[in-house]
């Protein structure tokens, strides 16, 4: 069994011997060839240019048994894709190059029919990928959810409340929805080019997601999603990334995707046991059957040890559950040990339900 | 009935007309008049001479119909009060004077007897509020949970992930147990003593038990509360806040705290639901039976419409639903708008279940 039809298997919730793995931002600053090509290239330069991101995407394979592949990119290109660039501050973090305020400037934002040319470099990374990988891995192509994006367009950069974005919502429906629906349309337009460039799945990132309050959360995120994913090909695998989303299983699972994945504060387990229970309630829908996770990042900068114990009970915990992706809850630090990553995916691998 | 009255009331989940209303920081950055004595005097300072914690305190109280004033103090004057001083950055944000990383450390830290002496101007500023308010509104007293203090004491500070913390809760558990035992000690002292002099009530934050994996909940955060709560006058309100921690009233119901606060991410409708029916399958031991917050803070920066629609909906989803104390999901923000605090507490004392 390849890698990638293990991935596919897992997506399908197909009992395995055991779970395929990745891990979330693996191709990154823990691994010091990462940071020496970073350092002759700036990260958009990687982003953009498709011989260097695939490098990049390939690094952490050339290291680790790892059973995806996931293209090594931003989620803030659909932004600059349709107008609105960003940068990276001196002193960390990145900001928009202006906030999005007002009609006129979503107005001016670029059309979805503008994607596929725009971001062309993300096809032709993939489709490089996939020459080079053939069937052996799963390739993953992503993007951030319509939430997400809007949340950094609004607020112009990170924040710790994205305070601006919460306000344009609760205070400007009119204006939040031609922004979303724009966003819809793009990120629709942009994961059909990942497929048609040769992706096995999408991970869709809704990591802002969870900061809203539970009953604006189908109104914020949940339904601009749900479109996205009807729009794509029926049954082709998509996993929703929901961090800090773990209580509101029951509405995730029937978003249209394959795969929840979660962070490290929900238990898996009772998780994957919450979602086949939903099997018996609600029969309308497909509902999401894999689960993917959900590791403490923080745990890979300690010691092997304990990322073996922490890596063994994971595995332990969803033994005669089928449909799970091994991950970590969110994405690794920089401060990750290379040798708690080797025995991460050695843990995995070596593992039989 | 008095505010007081209602608020002890609401501990005990009676039927009230309308619940009572108070705000998690409400004595803050947000108000000129907070401001102002902040110009002239440190943090430290105000929370160290009573006459200028009960002024805070009482600001708000001034202002908004509020049911209950919280003693104005920081949850670290206990680290300080053992041995491990802190102060606050010149670019924000607080640092320990040291980090704790071993054994000799922790057997230096202070001891629980020399608790009262040392934070003696917290009961001497309970007891000038307790004077002032008599019986007309509830007082609170409060601190941090051993595991939320443990974090900045192992961290040497704030921080996004508690890496230190978390890695010496996995790895040396010998270590982790002494500071705990430490620390337990130390708070039920504290807690003991606010009783003493005339606090109606304590909040516990455990502001970071909503980071570890949810396995380790019990051994790093729960159980360590649940020896507090248990030394503690059988029945005394203990309001137990709980950040990102909905997803775990189950175990939550039975800390020994009456009221459990949640933050905005969980539905407070539901959560009431949830623990009601807790009763029918586990009677042996009493449960919390009451609920506060939750409020996302943020709304309350942007317009006083917005501030009382949000206020109206989580009233109305609460409607009979005895035991709730209205708040916010975490602490007022320095740039919230008196008006939308005005609008709060007027919505609320203006609401007739």
């Amino acid at each position: 069994m390849t890698s990638r039809e293990r991935f596919l298997a897992a997506c399908a919730a197909q009992p395995l011997e055991r779970p395929p793995v990745w891990i979330m931002r693996q191709a990154g600053r823990y691994l010091p060839e990462y940071r020496a090509l970073k350092a002759r290239h700036s990260f958009l330069e990687m982003v953009k240019t498709p011989e260097l991101a695939m490098e990049v995407t390939l690094q952490p394979l050339r290291r680790f048994a790892l059973d995806a592949a996931i293209l090594f990119s931003d989620i803030l290109v659909i932004p600059e894709a349709l107008g609105q660039p960003y940068h990276f501050k001196d002193q960390g973090g990145i900001a928009m190059d202006f906030r999005l305020e007002n009609h006129t400037q979503i107005d001016e934002l670029g059309t979805a029919d503008t994607i596929p040319e725009k971001l062309h470099y993300v096809a032709a990374a993939l489709t490089l990928l996939k020459q080079e990988l053939g069937d052996s891995k799963a390739l993953l192509g992503f993007g951030g959810s319509p939430w997400t994006l809007a949340c950094y367009m609004i607020e112009g950069g990170g924040s710790d409340t994205f305070e601006r974005a919460k306000a344009l919502f609760a205070q400007e429906p009119a204006l939040f929805a031609a922004l979303m629906e724009k966003l819809t349309a793009a990120l629709i337009a942009y994961f059909r080019m990942q497929i048609q460039a040769g992706a096995d799945a999408i991970q869709i990132f809704d990591s802002w997601g969870g900061i809203v309050e539970p009953e604006d959360y189908e109104a914020a995120s949940l339904s601009w999603i749900r479109q996205i994913i009807a729009a794509l090909p029926k049954g082709f695998p998509i996993i929703l990334y929901a961090k800090g989303l773990g209580g509101r299983l029951a509405d995730l699972a029937f978003s249209g995707a394959s795969v929840l994945g979660l962070d490290w504060t929900t238990d898996l387990a009772s998780a994957h046991d919450q979602l086949t229970g939903l099997d018996r309630i609600e029969n309308r829908l497909p509902r999401a059957r894999a689960l993917q996770g959900n590791l403490d990042p923080i745990l890979l900068n300690a010691s092997a040890d304990l990322a073996q114990r922490e890596t063994t009970k994971l595995l332990e915990s969803m033994r005669h559950r089928p449909g799970h992706i091994f991950n970590l809850g969110h994405g690794i630090t920089p401060e990750a040990k290379i040798e708690c990553v080797e025995t991460l995916v050695r843990t995995v691998t070596e593992w039989k339900n």
